[in-house]
Order: structure tokens, then sequence, then C-alpha cells
């Protein structure tokens, strides 16, 4: 008796979903073209028919699957540690980036470019092993608040693609994260917050450096950049990573185009989303012009291409989680 | 109907299986052990469960799971390269390593040391397409012959080791590849030799560069090493790509010390195993003063460490497959 129930509980998992698979977006042609895409690759009838092995999707994570403003998250994060590293110790605070830091100002961090914010990111990063890190971040996590919204910030997810990725999963995909942002940092929570195991997040990474000494064997972050997962390092990570070519890609900055670019030239039937974020209302209106997630070539090409781009004000009934 | 019967064969696969899951292996303390710890990890009453989740399982490639004598598979592949390359640019041929290559004269190129067998590897494994390079490797894999067997050498696989792979896998375990070996290499086979899809396999690599000139969308094979998975490497490489510590990792060589040493100094029940290369009638014997698969440390510490040696000539019934 107990294997009839547990057959007829696996049978139930494998029945198609009567309900709406994406409760949380508005009946648009984006939705429609989602949901006609994933019909296509999942049909064994169609001529677009993919094999789950290759259903494969990746999305990046500051500004697709959770927010990116006014800063990324993890930069905050980062300003949070140098700050308590400072206390112990202030000699770290040798460059304007670091004293920004350590005040917890902002604009002034951001005032110094693409490299301040690395300089900060690698240091707060470095200097402990993985697991420490991840103890660390996790901890931050429990406390820190978002300052517009006063949500932890893993609770700063956009439903609307929380539903997409397990729609996708449901139909046979494995979804992946391919992000400019930290892969030790992203791992802290993105099972709990997305369904993704750590094996399916690719990012940016320092090096690592296996030590015996002392403590026992660990996995020590070190003060030098490994990779940087952006731009054309998507492709390249994606390849790495995962050894084959996505067949939807989901992204919503200029950092995203190659990931999307790549995706879209294979054979067969694809599908690129970029999350336009309009929507000053419930969340954040930018694009062109923005210091984070700038979105310029992608709104440029994306109608061309014919990727998709999802108007968040219009094709999303709401934004956040319960 | 359809369905009944489909729960019906959905709920047998998740059966206990009653055969014997390691035909191939005599019955020897080894196997007991193996089967032992398999076991206690996947029985929900144990105080050593582990979820199915955290069962990670690792496998160095060459000498663990194929073989690799009289020389890696994949500087055979690299020397048959530079051979048809010098055909066509005898200019390449600028070095004592590079000569012994296009000569086939694998023993004056194993004399150029690892200097020298990098440079070889290096050189026919970038200036292509990861696409073209994959394309190549598996036309020489179908007609390319192993020197003393004369088995296509994705046919060199240990057949007890096949079955320890689907073995783990029936019982919840996710089974990686963490080699020396070239990833992309690795993952022209790897599915079909093993089941172990492709991003599930964790190798050196050259690094990859995204070009999107001429024939469209591409990455890049570049002259210039990336990451090298061995020794040290292989708990970085495991942190980088599956982000979770194994609970259990099989290797053969010193290559593969630090794999073991991280895997079994994790919390809870571990198990690590050494493939010792005991068998010249069958297949090969070597250990300590062996220029390929090395194994001096491994055997030395193995029984104070608790790992598990296995013995080829003991404790398997068969070595290849039919």
């Amino acid at each position: 008796m107990r294997l009839l129930l547990s057959s007829a509980a696996i049978a139930c998992l494998s029945l198609p979903l009567l309900a709406d698979p994406l409760p949380s977006w508005n009946a648009t042609d984006t939705k429609a073209r989602i949901i006609s895409f994933v019909d296509a690759v999942t049909d064994p009838d169609s001529p677009d028919y993919v094999r789950p092995a290759d259903r494969i999707a990746t999305f990046d994570n500051d500004g697709t699957l959770w927010g990116e403003q006014p800063v990324y998250f993890q930069v905050i994060y980062a300003v949070d540690q140098v700050a308590r590293m400072a206390e112990a110790d202030l000699s770290i605070l040798d460059s304007d980036a670091m004293k920004a830091a350590a005040a917890g100002d902002m604009a002034a961090l951001v005032a110094t470019g693409k490299e301040g914010l690395v300089e900060v990111v690698t240091a707060a990063h470095s200097g402990m092993s993985v697991s420490e890190f991840k103890a660390d971040v996790a901890a931050w996590l429990d406390t820190a608040r978002h300052p517009d919204t006063g949500r932890p910030y893993d609770e700063m997810l956009y439903q609307p693609m929380l539903e997409l990725l397990r729609y996708l999963r449901d139909e046979g995909f494995s979804t992946y994260i391919v992000s400019g942002g930290g892969i030790d940092f992203i791992r802290v929570f993105s099972e709990a917050a997305y369904n993704i195991p750590p094996n399916q997040v690719v990012g940016s990474s320092l090096a690592g450096e296996y030590k015996t000494d002392g403590d026992g064997p660990r996995i020590m972050k070190m003060p030098s950049l490994f990779f940087i997962d952006d731009k054309e390092g998507k492709p390249v990570a994606i390849n790495h990573h995962i050894g084959k070519r996505p067949i939807l890609a989901g992204g919503n900055s200029d950092g995203d185009f190659q990931m999307l670019e790549w995706t879209t030239s294979g054979d067969g039937a694809r599908l690129a989303l970029i999350v336009h974020h309009t929507d000053a209302e419930r969340e954040y209106a930018y694009d062109r012009d923005s210091h984070i997630g700038g979105l310029e070539r992608g709104l440029d090409e994306a109608e061309a291409r014919g990727w998709l781009l999802i108007d968040m004000a219009a094709d999303w009934a709401r934004v956040w989680p319960e």
C-alpha cells in the first residue's frame, strides 16, 4: 500500500500543471511568448523539441532575480564588512575607496569607479576560508535590511521570476545563475531563495588556495581576482561550468548582452529575456544612464534580435513575494 | 493505462536493488566496506545519514575510471594532433617536445618533462573553437586504438568503476569527474562512457575567449593555461564548480591526495578510495616509480587515514567491459 501511494504521488508530479504557472505575470504578449516557447521545446511532437538534458536556462542575478538598487547588495555587504574590519585595524583604510566604504559613504565609493568597488569587495572577501566567509554572509543576511524597503536582502526577490524558475524546472529545464556577483556569496542563499543548488551557481571569483596548516584542510579566499563573470566572460563561464549552450537566458543589463547573444545564436528555438526596470512605483525605473545595471545596447537591439523585453510595470502583476 | 504503467515503472526505479550492485567486484573487504558506507549514508535511521543533495561523489578520471598507460590518452591525442598540424605547417616544430610529438616519439616527449607535455597539449588544444575541438576529439576517438589492447580509448573503462558510479547514482549520489585532464576533452565522451553530463565534469583548462567576428559567436580555446586541476587544485576546483565538500572521493595517484584529504576531513561518514594498479596481467602494475600515475604518499598514508586501497588484482573480478 505504501508503494502504491508513493507511485501515485510520483505520477502526480509528472501530470501537466492545470493551474497558471505564472500567476504573478499579467496576461500580456510577454507571458504568452514565454509559455509558447516552453510549449514548443517540451512538446515531443514539435519541430522545436529539445530533450530535457539540453534544456539549460541561465539567469543573471542582480536586477534579474533580485534587486540591485541603490547599489549591488554584495557591495553593501562589503562596505559593512570593511567598516567592521576597520574597527580592528585602521591601517586597512589606505585608499579613497576603502575610506568611503568604512564611512558607509556609498556615493563617494561609487565615485571611485569600478576599480574602487573591486578593491573594497576584494578586501572584504579575502583572507578567510570559504566556510568562514559563507557563515559571515549568512549572519549578515539575517540582520541587514534594505535601505528603501526595510526587507532582508534575500527577500528582495522578484516573485514573477521565482515563478518562471519553478515553471521551467517543472518543464524539465535545469536552471542556472550566471552572475557578475561572487560565486561564494550567491551560494549562501541561492538554494533557499531560488531552489538553485550551489553547483548551478556561476559567478565571479577570487583565487582559491588549499591550506592544510594550522586549522586543518580548508579553502582560503585570496586577494586576487580569478574570474570576472561579466559581459564576454559569461559565455566563457557557461562553457566552463555547464559545457552546453543554454536555450533560454535572462538578464537585465548590458553585462548580460553576450550571454543572450551566445544563447540565441545556437540552432533551434531560443529565448532571450531582458528584465526592463520600468516601475518607479513598485521598484525602480532605470536603464541607459544607470550607474548600476546600465542597459543601452540591449534596449537598442532587442527588437531586431527577437529578444523579449519584460516591462516590469506592464508585465508583472506583482513584484515582491508576500 | 499509460499513466499506470509509467508510474509503475517509476516505482520500480525507486525500489531497493535486489541484485548485486557491484557484480564485477570480488567478495572482499573492499567491496563490503564500500557497500557498508553507502548503506550508512543512505539509511534515514543511521546516525551517518546524509540527505541526497549532499551525497556528492568525485572521481579522478585517468587511472581511476579509464586507463592511463602507457601515457595519458589525452597526450596521445595531442601527439596525433601535432603530427597532423605539422603536415600543414612545419614551423610549429620549434622545440624538442614539439619535434618528439610530431615524430610520435613518446619516450622522447616524456623525457622533456611536464613542461614539454604542457607545451604539446597546449599547442594541440588551442587556436580553434570549443565546438571544433570537441568534434575533432570525437573523430579521433572513433578511429584511434590503444597500442596494447587495440580497443578504442573510450572503451578502456574499468567495468567495476562503471558499476560503482551507477550504484552510487542509484543510491541518490551525484557523481562528478574531477580530473587533471582537460575539461573540454573529457566532456566529449563522459556522458556516453560514464553517464556523467558535462556540467559534472571538472578538469584542467586553457583560457577561453568569446569571439563574435567572422564565423559568428563562438568560444575560442586560447594558448594559455587557465587552471590546472591537480593536487591542491582539486579541492579548489571542487569548491569552484560544486560548492560542496564531497562525502566520497576516488583517485589513483598522488595527484588525488588533496582531494581525498579534503573529502575525508569533513564531518560525518566519509569514504576515500584509491585504485591501486596491481594487475600486470589484465591491466598494468605500477605505483611509486611510475612516470604516469605515481602513487607514493597515498600508499604510505592510506591505512593510517582510513582510506581504502582497491587492489585491482584481488578486488576486481574483471577489469574491462564486455
